[in-house]
């Protein structure tokens, strides 16, 4: 009985983020699902893109929370669109919440649209949202065998960073457990080692989003 | 239509919860439901404390996990009773998965009861599994401002551990933001400052919970 509910649910958000798709596709927007744990640095990462994209990209982001404006707050300081969606006790987003989101933000066509979703490393891999890359947040403070524990949300990501490597030093973080935690589930994302505290690797992590948007 | 479900789904568990409080307050067992983030150190916490009570009292540990018995692993080392609850997706432990542990588990009288929950700083919180006493680990790392964001979590906490103090010199993390966010929601949880990497703050945590199993 509750397989069937849970069905249903994920049937109607499915035909929502369908459409989601068609739109971005229509209008050339590239969505951006970004997926963390809490504090991984979703909002951080998103920041550090903005700062290194804002002037030859149109950019958006709605910001998922279940409560605060915390992160819309630090986002609209740039002057960038942002719209702030509290679940009000949802552990994720859903197609539904892009959707009016998405209207609400009157987007213009060849933007990337950051979505940040909540954070939690179980449910939100469970809800298409119509996007068209998945971005899961790991972080070196979170240990190596987050991959071999949270295993949709690796499995499901497009690309894979692993942030606060500045914190290397004073952790007992294993790269190479981690990565081959990583690849037994997903061999085609890259992974990209940033810190964006000292904005390490970031230059990689910028042109790749930019390859992307084209 | 949704809320009903979900209000049955958390009635059929709050019978359920009931029966396992009763039944670890007449065998005098003191449940710890351990709730965070991924990564910001249950299973450490647990560890540190078997390490120093193990020889005054009973231990008994369930590992909840999405997959993986890596956690189970390295409590059973210690030679304590432990059981691996794998979710298969699921978000959190809920009040059945206890019951049927607890039966499997055969614990003596007197005995503290570490339940270890899915890393998730959402979904357990709203899941009574008969607890006595919800411990909320929350880390430096993750920043300062996750009480601000994931409320229902630390108003549920009767003991928050900031772990991980030990990164402090290598973050932006304002303490005073921190503890101001908690009091708003929980003014009666006494916060633990610990490092389990280096054991600072581990006493006064420790003859914390040697108090609470009398």
């Amino acid at each position: 009985m509750e397989v069937k509910i849970m069905k249903n649910i994920l049937g109607a958000n499915k035909t929502l983020a369908e459409e989601n798709r068609r739109y971005f596709k229509d209008k050339h927007i590239t969505a951006v699902n970004v997926m963390a744990s809490p504090g991984a640095g979703k909002t951080s990462v998103i920041l550090k893109l903005i700062h290194s994209l804002k002037d030859e990209v149109n950019i958006g982001v709605i910001e998922g929370d279940i409560a605060s404006s915390i992160d819309a707050e630090k986002i609209e300081k740039l002057g960038i669109a942002v719209i702030q969606v509290n679940t009000g006790g949802g552990c994720h987003l859903d197609a539904n919440m892009i959707k009016a989101s998405v209207e609400s933000l009157c987007l213009k066509s060849d933007t990337l649209l950051f979505i940040e979703n909540v954070g939690n490393l179980v449910c939100p891999s469970a809800f298409d949202l119509g996007e068209g890359i998945r971005m899961v947040v790991a972080s070196v403070p979170e240990g190596h065998d987050k991959p071999f524990k949270y295993i949709s949300m690796f499995e499901a990501a497009d690309v894979i960073i692993l942030n606060k490597v500045d914190l290397m030093p004073y952790m007992d973080f294993d790269r190479e457990s981690f990565y081959k935690g990583v690849r037994a589930l997903n061999d085609r994302a890259p992974v990209f080692e940033v810190s964006c505290r000292t904005g390490q690797g970031m230059d990689e992590l910028v042109q790749w989003v930019r390859q992307a948007c084209r």
